[in-house]
This record gives C-alpha cells, sequence and structure tokens, in this order.
C-alpha cells in the first residue's frame, strides 16, 4: 500500500463508484488523459498536489498519473475531504493521499508536510497553501524550493496571495494561475460556486429559500453566481460589495446592495464569497435577526469573524450536521454553517465534475506547459496560454454536442478592414 | 415504550434536534399547537396517519397529541421515511410509529395494518392509501369504516383518488382535500415541490444543471415549481403536458413544448409531475441520450415505467445512493435515481418546513373541523373552508413579518357598486 | 359613409395596414372569421361594442361583420383609441365607429349614445361602460333594455361591476364574463398587461428600469404580469396587496412585499393594477422621492387620486408627450403618465394580437353563444362553456405549430381508477 | 442662427423639454457640466462630433460647450437622428448641427464634410465615421488631421477600426476608446442596448415577446444584454457565436446554441449584435418561417446582407413605420425593421440617459484628458484612465443614493499579504 493517512480504506469501493460517476461528466480532461497516456509527457516528475479531495480531484490525479506523474495529494481544507474518494485514490489507484475531513489544523499542516516530503518538482495549489509553506512558513520549506520547476494554482484567494508574493520579491518560482484562464473562472467560479453554495445550504438546513432574504457578500465570478442561484430559488438576494464597479453592476442587475451594517439587519441567510477577512463581525452579529444562518463560500474560513460571536454567545451548540447554533443578546439564534468553512465542501459535495473539468483540464495542460517551459519562466504569476483556454472551451463545447458558426472570408476581411464605414 | 416499528431507537437523539430545527420553521403550525393544548379539540379521538415519516410530520404529530389526539402513524411511501425522525417520535414523544426507510411492499402495507389497528375516527392521508384499504382492499378494512368519522388527504393524486371513489358511489365518509387549500397547493406543491425536487437531483448526482436540458412532464402547480427552479439553476427546460391549457401557459412561461417522444431525445434529465401512469415509456427509452438521467416527484412509483426499462437493460447496477444504471441497447447508460418514487423524499428531506407549515396548520385544523362538523356532513370530498385558508395566510404573513395594506372604506364602498364608470 | 365620430378619416389607408398587421397574429380569431363568414351566426343581430379602439379590435369587428352582425363600435376609454385605426373601421370596412383619442368625457359618452342608438342586441362591453349605460346610468337606458338578448364582458373590472348589478338583482340580461375564460385572465392579462405596461413606459418616459425599483400595486393577473416583466427588465419589484394568499405569494414569488405607505419612499416608479380607487392617495405623494413616476394599467382612471395630487401641487406641466410633472412640497417632481389611465393603451397600442387573439376569438364565440342560447339564460353573470376555452386553447397551439401528448387509454382508465396505490 | 442643416427649427421647443427630461437622469455628467463650466478645460478647442443625434447626445453637447468647446455635431447614422433633438440644439442652444433623421448616404456624408469644416482639434466618433474620413476616406481628409490633438470613439465597432487602422500603421493620432471603459461598456452596452432593443422591437411591431423564439446572434456585451431582456419578456432565446468561449457562456447561461443554419428555422425574430457583416445572408433566409422579424442593433446596417434578401424577394412593401415586408420563396413572408439599422434609433429613442450618463461622463472626461495630455500620446488607441472609470463609476453610486462598504485597516492588510492561510 502506498504512503497515506486516510480515515478508512473500506471506503474505497464506494469512493471508485464516486470517482466513476464524476469521470463521466469530465469528458475534456478524458481527452487530456488519452493523450497523456500516450505521450507521458510528465514522465517521472514528482508532483505535489494540495487540493479539495474530491472525486473531480481523482479524475485529475488519474489523469496525472496516467502521464507519467509521481504524485502525492493532501488536502486543501479541513473539512473538504471525501474520505470514500481518498480511500480509493490510495486502494484502488496506488496514488499516496493525506487527508482526513475534519482534521485539525495541526493534522492539516502534518498532511502538508507529507506532501513536501516526496520533494515536488510541480506543486498544484487551491489557495496556496502548499508554495505558502514551501517558501519558508513550513519547517521544511527553504531546502525544497530549489527542486520546483513551477506551481499552478486554483482559486482566487491563492493568485492573490502569490501576486502578494511576487509584489514582495519572495516568489520563488513561476506559477500559473489557472484560476485566471476564463474556462475556469467564468465557469467554475460562477455557476460552480453558484449552484454548489446552494447545495451546500439546502443540505445543510433544508431551508425553504422562495420568499427569504439572501445577503451576498461580494460580487466577483462567484459572488454573481451565488445571487444568480439564489434568486433562481426564489429568495430576495442583496448584495454588499467595496468596490464601486461591482456594486452597480449589482444594482443594474436588479438586486439591492447596501452596506453589510444595513443588510445584517434585513438578511436570512448570509453568504460570503469576497476573499477577504472579517467581512461579517461584531458590529453585524449584533443587528442580525433570530433564526439568521451565516456561511462561507469563500476559500479561507475568515470570512465570518467567528471568534467575535463565540465571545458574544452565551451559549452554543450543534443542532443538525454542518449547522451550530449561537445565542448571543436577546436570546436571538444565530446559525453558523461548516464552522464558516466553504459550504458547497463542507457539507456538499463541491463544484459538479462537469465544470470541474475545464477547470481540471487547465490544470492538467498547466503542469505540462510548466515541465516544458517552467524552466524558461520568470519567478512570477502567469496566466494559462490563451491557445490552452480556447481549446479547452472548444473540446467542451463539442462534448456538448454544440456547434457554432465560423466566419466566412469574407467575414474574416471585414473584421480587420477599417475601411467600411456607414 | 409505545407501540412501533422503526429502524433504530439509537437514532432518536439525532432524530429530536431535527425536529425541533424543523419546528423553529413553523411558526404558524406553533400557534396551532398553543391552542390546541389549552382547547383539547381531539381530545381522546383516534387519529390513524399515513404520511411521509419526515420532521415536519413530526411537529404536526406533536401538535395532533398536543390536541388530545391518539395516535398511530405509518409511511405514505416505502422511500420517504426518515428514521431517526421515526425514532424519535417513539423514544421522546412517544407516538407509535410504524416506519422504515426502504421497506418492501409487504413491510409497508403490513405497517398500513398496524395503523387500522388503533381503529382510527380520523384517518389522515397522504396519496390516499390508507383510506383505500379503509375502503376494502385490505383485509381488515370492512368493519373498521363504521368508526370513522371522517379523513383528510394531503395530495393532488389522493385527491383524484377520493373523486373517483365518490364518482363510483363508494367513498364512506367525508374527506377533507386538505391539498386543494390555497394555503396549501399554491405554495407546497409549487415552492416545495420545486425545490426540493432540485435539492433530491442534487444529492443524488451531484450534476450541474446550468446548461442541461431539463425535461418536465406535467405543468400542475408541482410542474411549474419544479420548471421555474430548473431554469432558476441555469438549465433549460422542456415542458410535457397533455392539457392544452396548460401547456400554452407553458409556452407563454418562455418553455419549449412538445410530446414526450420529441423530449425523450433533448433530454439529460427527466422528471414527472404528473400523477398519471407510463409518462415514461418503453416508446422513450429508446430515444435517450446517453447518461440521460430519469426521476420522478409524483405521488406513486408509476410515472416512470421501470418494468419496461428493466425489459430493455442488458445490465443493471448501482452506481451511487440513489442511483441506478441501466444500460439499454447501444450500450446507452440510463440512470434511474431513488427507484423512482418521489425524489424529493428518497434522496433529500422532503419539503421545507416553512411550507409544510401551512400545509399541515391545514391539517390539524381540517381534523379539528372534521372532528366537530363531520357527523353532519356526506360522504363526499370537501375542500378545506375559506376562513381556515385565509387565516392561515394571515398567520404567516405575519410569521415572516410581512405588513399589507387593508381596504379603506371608500375603497370598500368602490369595490361593491357598479355606478361608477369611467 | 356610414355614420362615425373619428379623428381623420385621411388615416384610413395607414390604419388598414395597421390592421392587417395584427390580423396576421391572430390565427385563431382568423378561423373563426372564416367559420362565421360561411355560416351566418349573427345574421341580422344588431351589435353595440364599446371596446379600445385598436388594431386588434378591428379584426374582431370584421369578424363579427362577417358573421353577419351590423356593427356600432365605441371607446371603451378616452385615451386608448387608436385614430388611423378608427378611420380604416369606417372608409375601408364600413364600420360605424364613433371614438376619438383624447376625447373629453362629455364626447366619450356621448359616443356611448351613439353605440346605444343601434338598439343593440348584443352588447359587447369592456369595462362595462355600456351595459351600465343601458341600466338607467344613461339617458336613453331604460327602453332599450327590452331589445338585449345578452353581453359580453372583456375585463375584470367590467366583471366585478356586473357581479355587484347582479348582487343587487338589477341586472336586466345575461352577460358572459369573457374575461374569466382561462383563454383569456390567464394570457391577455398576465403576458399582455405584463408586456404591453412596460412598452407603454418606456414609450412615454425612455427611463432605463434596470436598477430602479418599481411598486407595482396588485398582484391579480395583470399585477403578477407587469411584476415579471418589470423584473425581466432588470427592475427591483416591491408588491403591494390587500389580500394575504395573494401578498404570499408575491412574497413567496421573491418580491417585497408592504404596505403602499412604506413602498412610496422607495419606488422610483409605480404601476396601479388593482381594479380599485384611490390605490396611490395624498398620504402616499408625501412620501415620494423626487422624479417618482406614476401610472396606472387598471381599466379606470381612478387608481391614482389624481385630484388629491393636483391639490397638493404648486405646478404642474406637459414635460413629454403621456408625460405630466406636478410639483409638489420640498420642490418635489412627480411624474404621472397618461393622465393615469391605462398606460399600455395611452402611451403604447394596448395588448399584443397575439394574446388578443384568444380574448377576442373568446368574444366572438361568447357572442355566438348568446345569440344562441342567450334566451334560455337567467339574468346572471355566465362563464365563457369550457369546450369553447379549450377549443381556442387547441387552435393556439396549432398555430403556434406545438404539439402535445394526448393520454394512452391505460392512463385514461389509471385516472379515473381509485384502486392503484403504492 | 448658427450653421445648419436640420429637418424643422420649429421642433424646438419639443425637443427642448425632451433634453431637460433626459438631463434628469445624467447627474453625473450634470457634475461634469458644473465643474467644466468653472474650470474651463476645453476653452476654445474646436469639437467635431459625429454621434447619434438624440437627447443624451445634447446634454453632453451641453457639458462640452460649458467646457469652453466651439462644437459642430453630425450623425453617426442616417437613422437615428431626432429632429426635435437636433431642431432644439441649434435654435435653443447655438450648437451648429448637420443631423437629418432618413437622409441618404450621399446627405450623411456631406454632413460629415460639414463637421470637418471646422477644423477639429479633437474627434468624438461612435463607428469612426469622423476618424475614417479625416484618414483619407473623405475628400478633405489629408490636411485636416494635421490640426487634430486626438479623438475619442464610443463604440465596439469603432474601436475595432481604430485597431484595424492602428496595426495597419495608418492611425495618425492617439485615440480614447470610451467603449473600453467599465463605466461604459458593461451599462451601456449591456443593459443599454438590452431593454433598447426590446424597445425598439415593439415599438416597430407590437408583437407579443412572450411564446416567441428570439435569435440573438452575438454574445458580447451587447448580445447578452439583448438575450436577458429577451428572456426576460418571456421568450425562448437562441444564441449564435463564432467564438467558443461565449458560446460556452451562452449555454451556461441557459439558452440554445447553435449555428445560424439551424437557428434560422427556429426563429421569430432574429436580433444581430456582432459587429460583423453578413451575419444572416441567402443561405439563411432560405429557411426561414412565414413571418419571421429581422432586426439589428449592431452598429452598422450591414449584419443582415439586406442587397441578398432583396435579391430573393419577388415583391417588399412597408407594412408599417419601420417594418418592411419581403415576399420570398414559397410566399414566405420575412420583416425587415428599420432597414437594418439599429433598431433601437430607429424605432425607439436609444439607450436611456442613464446608462448613456456613465458613457458620456466618460467621453467628456476623455475629451478633456486628450486636452490636456494628447500632445504626449502616441498614435494609438488608448483606454480611459482606471481613476476615471471609477470615478464615474463612484459618482453614479451616489447618485442613486446607494452606499457601499469601506475597507478596514485590518482587511486592506490582509488583502496584501500572503501569509494568512488555512
Amino acid at each position: 500500500m502506498v504512503d497515506n493517512d486516510v480515515k478508512d480504506l473500506g471506503l474505497a469501493a464506494a469512493g471508485k463508484l464516486k470517482i466513476e460517476w464524476a469521470e463521466q461528466s469530465m469528458p475534456v480532461l478524458r481527452q487530456v488523459r488519452e493523450r497523456f497516456a500516450k505521450e507521458q509527457p510528465l514522465k517521472g516528475i514528482k508532483l505535489g498536489a494540495c487540493l479539495h479531495v474530491t472525486t473531480e480531484t481523482a479524475v485529475l490525479m488519474l489523469t496525472l498519473k496516467a502521464g507519467g506523474a509521481q504524485l502525492a495529494l493532501c488536502a486543501s481544507n479541513p473539512l473538504s475531504t471525501q474520505d470514500d474518494t481518498a480511500a480509493a485514490l490510495v486502494k484502488e489507484y496506488e496514488i499516496p493521499v493525506f487527508a482526513v475531513k475534519g482534521e485539525d489544523n495541526a493534522r492539516y499542516y502534518r498532511h502538508l508536510e507529507s506532501v513536501l516530503a516526496v520533494r515536488p518538482q510541480v506543486t498544484m495549489d487551491d489557495g496556496a497553501d502548499l508554495i505558502s509553506q514551501l517558501h519558508g512558513e513550513g519547517q521544511r520549506g527553504g531546502d525544497l524550493v530549489a527542486d520546483v520547476i513551477g506551481g499552478t494554482e486554483e482559486t482566487t484567494t491563492g493568485v492573490m496571495r502569490l501576486r502578494a508574493m511576487q509584489n514582495e520579491g519572495v516568489l520563488a518560482f513561476p506559477v500559473i494561475a489557472v484560476n485566471d484562464a476564463d474556462t475556469k473562472h467564468l465557469f467554475d467560479n460562477r455557476y460552480g460556486t453558484g449552484q454548489s453554495t446552494i447545495d451546500g445550504i439546502l443540505r445543510a438546513t433544508n431551508i425553504l429559500l422562495a420568499g427569504r432574504t439572501v445577503v451576498v457578500a461580494g460580487y466577483g465570478m462567484c459572488g454573481r453566481g451565488v445571487a444568480t442561484r439564489a434568486r433562481g430559488m426564489g429568495a430576495q438576494v442583496i448584495v454588499t460589495e467595496i468596490e464601486p464597479m461591482r456594486a452597480l453592476e449589482a444594482a443594474m442587475d436588479g438586486y439591492r446592495v447596501m452596506p453589510m451594517r444595513e443588510a445584517a439587519g434585513e438578511g436570512d441567510v448570509f453568504v460570503t464569497v469576497t476573499g477577504n477577512t472579517s467581512v461579517i463581525r461584531k458590529e453585524h452579529f449584533g443587528r442580525m435577526k433570530d433564526g439568521a444562518i451565516l456561511c462561507n463560500s469563500g476559500h479561507f474560513n475568515v470570512e465570518i469573524d467567528l471568534d467575535a460571536l463565540a465571545g458574544l454567545a452565551t451559549a452554543r451548540r450543534p443542532v443538525r450536521p454542518f449547522v451550530e447554533e449561537f445565542v448571543v443578546e436577546g436570546g436571538r439564534r444565530l446559525y453558523v454553517l461548516g464552522e464558516g468553512r466553504l459550504i458547497n465542501l463542507a457539507s456538499a459535495e463541491g463544484h459538479p465534475a462537469s465544470v470541474m473539468d475545464m477547470s481540471f483540464a487547465n490544470q492538467a495542460l498547466a503542469a505540462e506547459f510548466m515541465v516544458k517551459k517552467g524552466r524558461t519562466l520568470e519567478r512570477k504569476v502567469y496566466v494559462v496560454p490563451r491557445e490552452i483556454d480556447l481549446e479547452i472551451a472548444r473540446l467542451k463545447l463539442a462534448s456538448m454536442d454544440i456547434r457554432i458558426d465560423e466566419l466566412t472570408s469574407q467575414q474574416e476581411s471585414y473584421l480587420t478592414s477599417w475601411r467600411h464605414g456607414t
């Protein structure tokens, strides 16, 4: 058995079935896998991945392995691991995995160290925790950096951290911002986060959304996905923002826009998707209605200030799986879902496979690109090459059996000329 | 311990927490319970209930018990029971329950007989199985009918059956069609079924709905709820109907409308909500795409002709909880969710509490009405008295903290006069 | 030239083209016309109509004339006449018309008298002004009633007046409530009023709806049409209601619901569609924002209390066609569209032809029914016979090239049996 | 009287009222005007503008004039001029205007020459016709270029032409792509074009959109605006595209996506918004349904190949203002709206003022920027400086009375640090 720390290897058979189910909705990644199996572009490359250990991630792992990579995988969030998937990866597919749903922070970081122990040449991150460890935040960081050709990063939050590293001049190798590929952030962040956040809230609470007021903090791609779907389920939606341009878009999209201080008293359900910290905090808890439900779909569990809430609470108790009740001033009960961690992974299954198909095709192709070209790149954050991005879009359309128009030669010529006027 | 047949009494504590959670979203029923506790309108009445054994039903049971009723409860569907809720009702609240999730048909009918054994004076049905047994379909029916003052019925399907009984002249006592109350079918059927069907599909499959084509069979209240929510999640929606008026409404609501024979080849997901039989059948399976997903949100598991599908299949196997794969001609794989039983109860938790709040307030008040007035009624299907319906609407609005306008005296007079013209 | 009072017969050619345009979108009425031309069911019948004089009404008139009727037509609203259509009816089709856009109330009532002067045997109303005149409100009413076989009525408002007459015992002949046909009120009131009200507001004001708050007073079929379309154009929508059931539906549909007193301070645009009087009144004007726009889509111009507004105003002036500015306390400017008359007819062209197709097919068939059966009916308000309603739905679907499912014999038998249970 | 060629100066009073109406919805531009009046940043600058001569453009002209500019204005489309607005600009505000609605191409180009005759130092274009003339396409171009400091361009189409000029190396002075400002293209193109295109179609045709199939060619910002609003009015929407990424987004947004060849047979209404030529052409006309309606909201009237349609037609005639009927093979009737010119300006009033407020604030500030900095810029296409863009967003929000959150210092620090991990 390969090295691992998972919950229960007995779950492997169930996990395998689920991985196969996900794979059916990942036709683009399947095509990449077929080519990888032939061409072996990652042959002999040690690749350390820190990702949500879900069935979709499993399909990515199988793709990378088919390409010749030696893998080690840990979780990118203490609460997002699917234990049956982790077991299947270890037992059925012989991929080292270090991830247990509900692990504490110490174990979470031990798992990161287990991945670093393979001395990865390529890193694959979801939130930049692995790269952050490598850059001296972890115990063994320093000496490992030299081995690394480059990395990839999946999320908006991780890309923000990497750009901060680049700006500080400390980034030690090139990283591809997979998040910034159009086939990633326009789809995964919007349609994936949108649906799966609603899914997470419903599984945790079974509340009716119709007629309720949902406050969405942040109107980036994720936030607009959540807002669209909440409205699609019959909720009234309020958006909070810090950027005027996005706030204006939200208003024109028909949402009410206001500061969180005001929204606090109006919301029945709050969802944070900002990438920032303490978006809901002490001053807001005090204004909330009895029964208000709070959750987060941003990468880190810092968007709701849970310490402040705990400080205000006169009592707290779990009332359903992934639902904790905090009793505050005046006997008001506030409910926090999934410990403030990303609710779509805590109480649901994360993004559906068909959208991760594109995100992870980007990951696989970005890893290949990094192996081929990484040594020629600077220590910066790079975008996914446009031709990769477009090719993924084309493959995805084809897999959905959608055909589109092509430019006629007359049209091509028209588009490059400026002489046709009124 | 009261008489019971449940899965595991050890689940009672978890069930109790969940019942309390549901109760928080049922303010109207809570008010009814408070009055019932004082007035004891059901004192000494034996009430037999055949309902989905969910947390919301539990709150109804507690209400009826508070009103003085002696209860016995069985499931109205073999797959809809929440085993923890059943356990809690028995152990924590001393209510006899006969229901186990996944029971076979024989056990299902034994459970009906267990409820009939208490010789109910009031029946409470969800699909009319209990009443049907009482009317000679069951072993002990005949001699029990004489004791019954009257019954209530929750669903469109059950009301159709009862009207058929009335038309045949066999209905042996009056029944109130709770389903036909506005505060029931305009809300529970539309917003409840709409959301919970989507919820059931997502929990069973974790597929992305955006970009997929969802075929909704039936455009009654339930069907339009499902169609609205499927669109709200980004799906294209096709509606099939047999009634021209509803078909026209669906078209004007922006949906594509076509016969199932055509829709069969277009759909990625099929949802039946017609109350009819064999809505999807042999001729349709043959035209479906590889990977098509089939489920039902109608009351009975007859809407998808599963026998025909089994006959066509060269192989079948479970691939995820509540997902069974059938391989048919050409290697196409069709997936049936929850054995064709109502998917919102099979793989999710049924209608959210806040909408069942109104449905079950109608049930409780209909039971009270039947005890008071049943002996004066004919052997017919009755609607819920309008004043009950409006009172529930008023209480619900108040609980949502919504105030509305009141007619001025000038307006009242205007509305009753015909003399004001242009 | 037939008897007439229209604005300018020189507009007849333009009107004729527009009538032909409308006719293309009225396939159901065209079929009725073809049959009428053969069967002459209205042969020799004098029919007095008081309807909005639009192109769609013109197609109805041609249908009735083809059926053998002798016609006279006047306007059912002083501001809804299309002068070119009126001219064409007179000059091109030899139908007597008495209607001028913008006529004052005296001339409006003179026109009613001109229609009554033909001593109609069948009346056709839109708002019940003609019938009201006949019942003694007008100068010549009394002696004419005896000739009348029966009438038809197009609107919710008119039906309310007729029911009031029936309740008072004064209704002198039977009337068919065309409004209550499903193919009328489910479509015309919802989709017709919805779109054409938005159209009217845009033509009058050219404002951007996205990001604005639209207050819809009344959540009947018309109100929900307006609310749906306003949201569809990107507006936030607030609904006001007096009925708790409708208010609850509006809330579940995701709208904010509140009393007009609160909504007054939030709205950018107000639309009344209640059928009631003084829905927006003195107490509301005082709370409105500078720049608020007020309009009405209900039948009569009483929903906004314009006298009260005029009383409050320190200045008033027209600022665009169909837009009048009232300056009130604090220099706030309130804008009233189309003199508070139904905005979809005042500044736009009323309901589109394809929805009037069904409404007016009901009118034509109701007139035929009245001629055949009217003498056997009581002095009451009748609904359109269900078979007529369904036939119109079928013809409409066919004209849209939409086919639907038909019940199999197995399904028919299933629906009438109560013995199939779980 | 200033130099002019307008339709009828007698329309000036009506035009003035309408300009004042538009101005009320342009608070951002009003603030710019106030500052311009004080600071005179355009003092003595000759500015030639080729824009749609609408009320909103008039408010921009008044702003530029207040800033000290000497103006000359011609139309950027033969069919988009509001004759009353043109008259008012000349007579009430003494601004030279050369524009008549419905002018032929020869007169259109004479008007461009009239503007060039003032020897502009700054050009302001909507479609790049003025700049194109200046670059040798017109009679007098050559000798005038030397005077020009720089230009601005309003549209996607114009920016495409300018980039083509830059790529060919012929662009003779710097131009600011106002279109590319977020406060322009995210709002004007999407919400403005969306609503006003629907408005244009309804005014031209008065058809019911509910239940009809609308084909939108192009899923850029304008196309998605049109698609959203068409759906919002109850239509089914089909999208055609040439770019896979956009096609995929359209599919995920729930629209059907297919080549125009297929869509041709499905559509009831076609709207082109691509910026390309012959998007609907001979091969498509042949497949269209009897009664299909075709219109364009792209800048030039080349998107529908009208020559090809005329060649196919056995007859053609106008049937309503802005609606021309072409009878083709099999007697099918196709209807072209507004001669294939942008329908929102041909039959409606163009973008509403509140969205042009931002677009034209960009224009005014871009002109100021060009006067200040133009001489230091290269002969390239520039974007609007980000600070201008954000400031406009902030002013717009404030004018809508919307407040938003501000970053706390803790949050600012969090966003720039990479050290906070899980």
